[in-house]
């Protein structure tokens, strides 16, 4: 993706010279209009650079985002009706027609399986898979050719974001429609596109969507998951992969060493750690597929064993804050006497699960340098003042006084540590640059003439006067 | 809703004045362009006249319609969150939500239940709602503020009309919008817009959405279904209340009849019955509300022994070509204690329900009768000749051969009894008026100049030149 | 059966002679020790004259009855592992084993279904079979070997008798072994024994077990449910089948009428009728077998939709006070394809269902006439006098004044209409019977020197000095 | 427990004297009568000496054993009605009463949980101890006074043992009158006598019940399993904690190894590692207990979370060869308000379950050192030679010739190593005890005159001549 923000000032375009920042981490601002509604939006379909590849031409995969939520989605589709199972497990799930799977008819019905962010407005998306199967002629009404999507979603919205964008009708089927075999574009893209994880810890880490690859003779496993989860990504030594971490955050921390500590280790003041406000609100959807034939039973075990085995990599797992969900499907293109028995196969699943969760974790945010504390004149800052719109919610008021400058929300939500109750300095660290301190530090840039750019790059958020 | 099709040709004009046709049931044609596709569409927004009328405040009801399908959406909220169970029993479901919903917390949770036809497709409507009410600033992207929707639909499309078209986000947030309370439009309405009962026996008769209230004290229950199951509506004494009878059906008909001789029953040879060619995708859904409150477990209960009790009214039911599906909801606005028994209010509302089913019933549509063949000329019947237009799918070509007129399908499925294969004479009853006859005889009529209207009235498609 | 109990007193030899009384209604007082616990009781297996005959070899049923209770119960075994599914829908349900049926493995598992009284507590019926086939040999310990038997009970306790007897390992081994094609006892038998209906009206019918069997070409279907309903059995016609009617119960009551005039109907100044204490635990337990293959999901529609289905015979069904559970169990002798359809073999089944629900109920216990009062002697009714054991708990004072007798329950608990809290009269109808009136009016007879019969016949409860 | 076989022979005293083998893992030969059936059996309670103890007077826990299986039952009660949620994971789950949990009641109506080894037939201890409850006069028949039990088995019959003797009514009448609060024994005991883990990969590791305890201020929490799982036990390190490991076993094997390099890892030639026969019939069964009140729901959410949690310290968990199950009681002893966020509550009780799963490993057999072959006389093995009977199934004939000694099974079933294709020399190593090598080695000792031991200690097979 190439940055088109001619516009750009000059701190900023210093920043990317000086390797700061990677054209890479960031996304077009001149798509991203100031308290963008839902209608005036472009799809970014199939975003991503850091891919899993696998050889599986009946597995066609989309994504697609607003790069202006961020919010995002994913679309698997088959090619040809599949055999679905489900596994709900979370404390707050939002799904779509998973009634109709649990009843288990040995037929092949399942079209569609569409991951999205946008809580249960995000369900919008696994609707319009199905409709746009029918309006290409895919699919239609007649009763023995009806399209059939499985979706559910993860809680991306809150604090983690300015606005309410969700992953619509339009994005849904622009990643359905750009769907291709044999890609999969791990980190912070489709349906993971503003994951989080850890939040349990005050951890708040960004996540994303993983997934893995596995062929054992002529069985092929693939799993992906959006990762999304209240609690850490663990590997398979015990650590914890990524955690927004504190400055006195104790080296090595295992993950066992948080969950033995519960309830003190979500504490302020558990080994010095700071919990910050939690952000509990969450939920890790995940999809294994399998080639093998397996009968409907066989099918539902692979699920309920698969879900299950992912408490390893998630801790903890299936909480009431999330909602957990999993489907398996059986492409069946391996007869079941040339495949591998059903245990064997949910075992190996299992791990390929793992490698999905460990997949899915994204460069964290770089935290802003406690660096020495920039020099402006008063005529640099005071240009820099105005209300910047970030949504409808949130409008920050940037305000001069002398040669300092501070942010103070004016609209009905705060802008993360920019609070209603009283205005905060931003800290400057370059001519464009400013930190606002905190559990979470972040960036504040006035990147181009009239655009705040809160916490730029992957997840940045802009504001415009 | 006035006729707003002051192009309508003479014979049109003189049924009306005949008051062979009621103004009432006509859609207006300008509204239904030829070929309609989903995007040009206009929702009629609490159409009927019907009306079931009650006094409850809380309980707000919205309906929405696309007279081009015809297809519709039915809204229910209930101005604050409220609790919900649900109970799915069909074997062809399709829903959304329903795994949040079995949770069972005692919060309540619930702002809509959404009911539409378009079978799968359809759910757009259910996720419409909670989009909806984020956009008016009801709900929101907070975890304490999120919109819940439920919903779950019906097949009406296949045979049962020219057209793919389904109810859409517009047409359910039309339908959310114009929501009030005290009204509900029983008969081929909301989402029981192109409901059908009866295609297990060859009944295919026309149904639609059904209410019924009743207060006991301080309680109030209400029940709403919308109708249409493969088997038969069933009176409290025993009759079969509506089918689209032979001409050598028996005279008054049991249910026990039909059901204890299956399966000769549904033979084209028992009794002289012909049954056709089966329709059979259905589903009833329905809900229940009462305003008292009841802990999760006891709305649970009621959600089950209310879905039971209705295979007394629908016989059979809870088959697998129907995906029936029951929401419960308690306003608790009535205190336990206040309230009755759990067990008296659940017998109570199994009885309004039937009352709600048999209340869905429309009228049917009136079977052309078999009269003494019109005389045209050769010129009348040549200027009606072209080929007509009701969808992508759906072409009919007529032809003049002489003094009669013949018509043909020529798209990808066939228009009714109007067959691909071959060729059908269009017998003629007026000069505009045309007889197709068959199992299920039907009027074919030039309605204004380029314009057949196949079963004019109601449920009529529309073809255009 | 034949009468043993030859030391029976001169007026029961006369009741016995006059035909008020036929030999084939009483229980042998022999095997009814006064007072009788757990561990001396006889069982009495395959009791009963009126038969369901059919042909099906492979279907053996076996029923098991402890008189003193009375409870029983039925045992279903199929000659090798068949396919089986559930469906539980009642408040209250005692099962063993439905998590592993629910599983819907395709291979054949089931060994046996097991119906029997006693509340939770006769759930030991249901593992008793299991232990029957290994003892036996049929059965062992080897994974790929064990028995698996699933079970539902019926509620038979509480004020219905004196006692708080259960079915258990030894009565249910011996009807297991006692199992025979062919033949099924239909009413106050096996798990059936002391079954109620009708109790939310205050009926308290007696009712029992019933069955039905149909062919249609190869396939059979038979139904078998033990019906202990709270609500009403209800005929093809709408008609209340049994009830224990007060003087001024309406003529020709519907069941209809009952249900819509709830909560009205349950209140004792209802058209006069008076409820009395209502019985309300309750629980109608089920079982369909076909000889049709089906997959599956086809077995579990099938159990749903006949289960639904019952809503019709029993009126209400599913209560909160009912653990409904039916179980569909498929032989696989007839394949698929040489069989019925699902969605008619569902319909079919379902009235072959509603046939057995109707073949359950018994003759009703006659109620004593208000003859005119009998004039004893005070020798003849102080020989009477004295403390009556039916069981740990009751206990019957009998006492004389004059020629007067009265009774007062000394136990834990009542007798029936005989309290706690002040004698009552016993009113001489022979020299050994009386009668105590009351909304379910029964005799007291001093049936043999020292021993005294409650409601003799099929439910009596035998007492001893 | 004493030893109380005085009757041993020399041998045998010699090695006890040399303190090989130590008396607390024997258990009496005198009531270990040969070719046992069910009925001669005596109930062992409580037996086990490493205790987990904690202070909580309302949860009380008994165990039964039949040291002759062995087997075992493991009962916990509650002192009144307590609220119940259950999770069933497994695929191959023995369960009674869960039909009742899921509805959910606020009310509390659980009396007690028992598990049980036996596999399906074990189940007769679930209700067992329900009727007990009866028999003593804690519960009755009455309908708001029934007592119910829930239970779950874990498949600990097959090749494990020579008999096919199972927890029964007696057994677990017994352990639940012997009920106590503060201790429950680790180890091979209670439900868990006969349990084993890890027989997916060949391990097959001696295990048992686990129980662990933790107080957060006036929370309790408690955690207890039966671990019979296919998978393996992990401790927080990710080591596998206990194998049955070959001798070419590589060191420091980690879960994460075995998991990773499936299916390969099940094979025999994997890394040199010899699976045997494998043992697949497993099924690990829980129950979590706190004495903090908790809504349905929020019950409900403890048991998923707690149960899948488990699959850190079982690899892989729920498997098709698991009969996973989970119960959650909440005493409601502490009110929520005092309590934990839910959340923290899970998580703990998560910890705390892995803590029980760590605790239920026992010490390994000792596998039989590959001594010097002891040098014995003809006349000495001829006196050892006879035919053996272990059970109605296993019969095993020892033959001598010359100076060496030969076993053959001749019963229904192998005897371990003994087979019954051909007869295996007993190596001896003394003059009592022989070795029969293999991938699980076990010692055969003649302990007495006529008795023949296999696999002497905890999990000894006593044959009689």
């Amino acid at each position: 993706m190439t940055v088109k923000t001619g516009s750009a000032g000059r701190g900023w375009r210093r920043m990317m010279r000086n390797g700061l920042l990677a054209a890479s981490m960031l996304v077009p601002l001149a798509t991203m209009p100031a308290g963008a509604g839902q209608e005036n939006l472009t799809p970014v379909v199939n975003n991503g650079q850091n891919l899993l590849r696998f050889d599986w031409p009946m597995l066609r995969i989309g994504t697609g985002e607003y790069a202006e939520g961020p919010t995002g989605v994913t679309v698997f589709t088959f090619g040809r009706k599949v055999h679905a199972a489900v596994d709900v497990r979370g404390g707050g799930p939002g799904t779509v027609n998973t009634d109709f799977v649990r009843l288990g008819y040995e037929t092949p019905d399942l079209d569609a399986v569409v991951f999205a962010g946008g809580s249960w407005y995000g369900l919008e998306a696994t609707t319009a898979v199905a409709t746009a199967m029918m309006d290409d002629g895919y699919r239609s009404g007649s009763w023995d050719n009806l399209a059939l999507s499985v979706g559910a979603i993860i809680y991306d919205l809150g604090d983690r974001r300015l606005n309410e964008i969700y992953p619509d009708k339009k994005l849904a089927q622009a990643a359905y429609r750009a769907a291709k075999p044999g890609e999969f574009p791990v980190g912070a893209h489709g349906a993971g596109r503003l994951a989080r994880t850890g939040g349990l810890f005050g951890c708040n880490a960004a996540s994303g969507q993983g997934g893995a690859f596995r062929q054992i003779g002529e069985v092929k496993i693939a799993a992906f998951t959006i990762v999304n989860a209240l609690g850490v990504v663990v590997d398979r030594e015990g650590n914890v992969v990524s955690c927004h971490k504190d400055k006195d955050w104790p080296a090595g921390l295992k993950a066992a060493d948080l969950l033995q500590a519960m309830p003190d280790s979500r504490k302020p003041d558990w080994k010095g750690l700071r919990t910050g406000k939690d952000e509990r609100r969450n939920t890790t959807v995940s999809l294994v597929v399998t080639n093998q034939k397996l009968d409907q039973a066989e099918l539902e075990r692979l699920a309920v064993q698969v879900h299950t085995s992912m408490a390893r990599g998630l801790q903890p797992f299936a909480t009431i804050f999330d909602g957990d969900v999993l489907y398996a499907v059986s492409t069946a293109e391996v007869e079941g006497d040339k495949g591998l028995p059903s245990f064997d196969l949910a075992g190996v699943a299992g791990e390929v699960m793992w490698d999905a969760i460990l997949s899915s974790v994204p460069q964290q945010p770089v935290a802003p340098k406690p660096a020495k504390r920039a020099i402006l004149k008063a005529d640099q800052v005071s240009a820099l003042a105005g209300d910047y719109v970030f949504s409808d919610q949130v409008k920050v008021s940037v305000t001069a006084e002398g040669d300092r400058l501070y942010a103070q929300a004016t609209g009905a939500r705060a802008a993360f540590a920019v609070k209603k109750e009283e205005k905060v300095e931003l800290l400057p660290v370059s001519d464009t640059d400013f930190t606002i301190p905190g559990r979470y530090p972040f960036t504040a840039r006035f990147a181009a003439p009239g655009v705040l750019v809160l916490n730029p790059g992957e997840w940045q958020q802009v504001g415009r006067r």
